[in-house]
């Protein structure tokens, strides 16, 4: 049997986001997320954050809340500065450019921007031969398993702010970034700090949905006609509803979250106590270590992981991503098999 | 307790759906729709459709559906003709035309499109100052309730291949339209007289998802990027493939429907009884009744439904929507209301 | 040697405006329409409309300044109401919607909307489930060769201020509707009365050219972006504002559109004369006769004209225009040869 | 009197071109480039390509002209790749991007794209996550002067061919590079090497026109729906056809470009005898020297042009552009001052 550390959205839901679907089955609902259950979901989100003023909407995907997010406040001559390496730029199949808006990606180390790849972004835009950049991208955690500090975050968004850019934070993996052993950031900082930003539910115990939070004034209006124009309107939308009331009460979304960095931390320390490197320095649920190709093609047998990239004839930069539902034998088993082949 | 008739996606799954997502919560898939249940529902929808050689694609939402159907199959300067009443046309906030394609919807009594319209469409739009109609959009059933004959779908199957125009089905209500009691299609007759079209989850017992067909070799090529670009791949995406690996065993999308028929088909039978008529005439689970005022009035007290159009001063077309999960009882306790009213 | 009535963009341009381009043909300019002729025709248009507060654009053609008009103004899920017969809506190979819009066409009787068609269209559209009319576009003169009156104009911009609608005035005819006998209007009222409009100088003696005018804040920010993004700013702009200078200085504008005028003039005479009447009633260069086939075959013979639309099995409306360099000989020869054949 | 270097579009059109349009002015032509001049042209560039089976269509501008061989091309999630200098990739405003299609800008030395450039975005672009690399643009000559020789351009279309990847060629310089005096290409050479490519007749003595060549026969289908679509399609066309009609008789086009390459070579030399170097080698009309800040102060007195880029502290590299209409004069006075300055 194999085990899989492909991704954190291999396995269902936490089982009590299933027992609340069931109970509520045959219940009739408004459509349209228009329901009970989403406006108890929204009341739980804005005392999460400690605000009232925001709007929340609840989507169903990454790349669906991503492409919303950016095309309800660009006008067509704008652009998106991200990281080269950040969801839209590259994974997203061109979705944001398909919206008509181009996305200036950056390079950057570590997945993380900064006020000076912001800066240099705006340099090279200065007139209307060029795209205007207008909103700045970042995730927490990044593509690379990093993670913003709360003193970064507050020096992008002043920097924004004093140059009057949306900041557009890409949450599908926030709960592994909230609760990293290093992390300094809440959710009302980041809702304090940004103009839009959502918290994933598919990478952390849900079936799927992503919380939207907008809190810049700007941007809430007709926000609901995006999401139809997209197709991004569930008809049973309490399922969404029913799925983020449960993460936000008794700290399941946290709880889920610690979970999968315990096991991205125990696979962390095993993999270094057998004297191998990573080649982003991540804690969070995604590890980037380097081993040798010998070692991987034995371990291909009975554990699935993803190849990041080539760092020699003899060397590739693997991602394992541990979850919510990460077993704690399929952990062992792995560091297990690794200190054998070491 | 009110008693709603607003819609056929007021409840959640049927219970054999949400069972099997039980049974298989916490077992590893691929994602991407790239598991073993979205292989089986497909194999199920091929032996339903007697056809090995069409692409099946399973979606999420309908607006979505219809968005993907038509923007893989169009170049930019051609158009997609349909009937005004459309939901396309109307009641998906331009989704249409965010992908760049105008949508040229033609007035008709019935909300079904005949050769007559699709030539009239053709006739107006002559040269390349105009966009060019390259698609024929038709619902089964239709947004009034109506359905199309098989000698009606073979006429305009016809005069498509012969204009070289593609044709395309939304199937959001598929099921009412197949086991409703004038039907004389089957989904291979279907398969086989459009280019592509879907099969309704939503509104027949899924929690949500409609299954795409593609039979036209032009449009079957990249698929999965345009949904992918569109933010609708889902990424647990077995989700949609136990549901219709549920739907398309033993019968049970049929029954579901059959279900939603019957209780429509008591509802028709006993407004028609107290006297009053129907402004389309339809024989799915969408009935649009009008009543006088002042019996809605009263009905509004008890009843959900909604408002479709005004007639004169003193009476409206109403919307009464049944589904699987109607209820024998609240169609009971609905004529019940009305008899003591008229 | 045939004569054509078939537009009113036939010829080259007033000699005035040759003149003047092989004069600075070779003095060096600055590119993109920040040249002292392009300079100097604004501040002659905003002379001419006696406003200081206006943003003015010099564009090549007039599909490009509508879909630019339209596109800078509109949210993603807006959309822009017009006659059905509004060029927009039919003859620009769906241009609006390739941005990304929906053009709501309403039926009119005669080119011309008024608030009721306003209105129906915003009944029609009452929430996030279809797109939001966000702008009116009409043309002065019309598609059909109507024009509105001042009352009329005065009308429709109280109605879309009141329901925060921006209006829009194609003017690619503003010559034939400001100098036909039944104008009221001046292109300052036009100014006052609209958020945005344009004044054509391709059907009024220039090579090309369209002058937008906007006077709504919003429509203001960074519309030269948009204009680059489209492809619509010329290089060598100063060849628009060289001929903007020519229409706008001694009158010529004026001229050349009175010439037009009375050149149609004659013609409806002199059809009404020998019997005919028109589909729609024009006081402006564009003349829309019904004549019978056995004639139109006979006058076919010399003269060039379009069909516009069938009558009846024995009659046919076809378009007569007139424009700034039309000649009196083959206005003579045109109504010479009806008289002969009625 | 201040002389200008800036660009190859400060001054009008070679006179024999606008004498034709004078002597032309008043004979009525059908509009929409469906005229006897614009069929001469086209006439005269197949003789030119030696190839009868193209089809031929004259724009306006660069930009539009690109957006509409790239948007006439692609399906909605197919991408183009060129060099990160390319005109698509910066100075369009995002003109691709709002046509729905990302732009894969690689960074290269010289402004020239190799087979290697492309296998790497093929390399990076592996599935439907991602965009799908479909076309290559490349310009000739370069954005920054260089040019493609025979060997690399046939390097490039073998490696296109074998990847099914359109090979488009931006000839908006290509006068400049055909009549430089290291060129080995013919237009021959390019229509059968490339799928689609134009002829800048704006940088080269036109008052404006590009003229494309299509070749592939996928992309010749309903161009001119595009064309219009995108408010390209000139009321008055044969301005266009009459602009290369002089253009390509009597060798006008080769003798202009001739001109400005004979200015560049000698500013090339003056400059180089002065000792200074150029930051990209160009053999065409663009010049990139590198000059001490304090010489380009005194220069900028009397002479127009544009910084490229900052090399250090007090050195910065600027562009100097040679055109059909550049003085000699003009040129002399340059070096002096430079000579005088070093």
């Amino acid at each position: 049997m194999i085990y899989s550390f492909n991704n954190d959205y291999s396995e269902g839901a936490h089982p009590r986001i299933l027992q609340a679907m069931m109970e509520t089955n045959l219940i009739q609902n408004d459509g349209y997320s228009l329901d009970r259950h989403t406006n108890h979901a929204k009341e739980l989100i804005r005392h999460e954050i400690q605000r009232e003023d925001v709007d929340v909407h609840i989507l169903v995907g990454g790349t669906q809340t991503n492409l919303l997010g950016i095309c309800c406040a660009l006008r067509p001559h704008q652009a998106v500065i991200c990281a080269e390496t950040g969801h839209i730029n590259v994974h997203e199949t061109g979705a944001i450019e398909a919206t008509g808006h181009k996305v200036l990606g950056q390079p950057t180390t570590d997945g993380k921007l900064t006020t000076a790849h912001i800066q240099k972004a705006l340099d090279w835009h200065s007139d209307e031969h060029m795209v205007q950049p207008k909103m700045v991208y970042i995730s927490n955690s990044t593509e690379v398993g990093t993670q913003y500090t709360k003193a970064e975050l507050e020096t992008i968004s002043a920097f924004c702010r004093q140059h009057q850019l949306y900041l557009f934070m890409d949450g599908a993996r926030m709960g592994a970034a909230l609760t990293s052993s290093v992390n300094d950031l809440t959710l009302a900082d980041i809702a304090r700090l940004t103009d839009l930003f959502y918290i994933g539910g598919t990478k952390n115990g849900a079936l799927f949905g992503e919380t939207m939070i907008i809190s810049h004034p700007d941007l809430k209006t007709d926000f609901r006609y995006i999401i139809k124009q997209h197709g991004a309107m569930l008809a049973k939308g309490w399922l969404l509803g029913i799925q983020f009331e449960e993460l936000f009460q008794n700290h399941l979304f946290y709880d889920l979250a610690a979970h999968a960095n315990e096991m991205a931390d125990q696979l962390r320390r095993g993999i270094t106590e057998c004297g191998y490197s990573f080649h982003w320095n991540s804690m969070t649920n995604q590890l980037f270590p380097v081993l040798p190709n010998s070692v991987l093609e034995a371990l291909a047998k009975d554990f699935l992981f993803s190849t990041q990239l080539v760092i020699d004839e003899r060397h590739t930069c693997i991602r394992l991503v541990t979850s919510w539902a990460t077993r704690q034998d399929g952990v062992d088993a792995f560091l297990a098999a690794l200190k054998k082949l070491s």
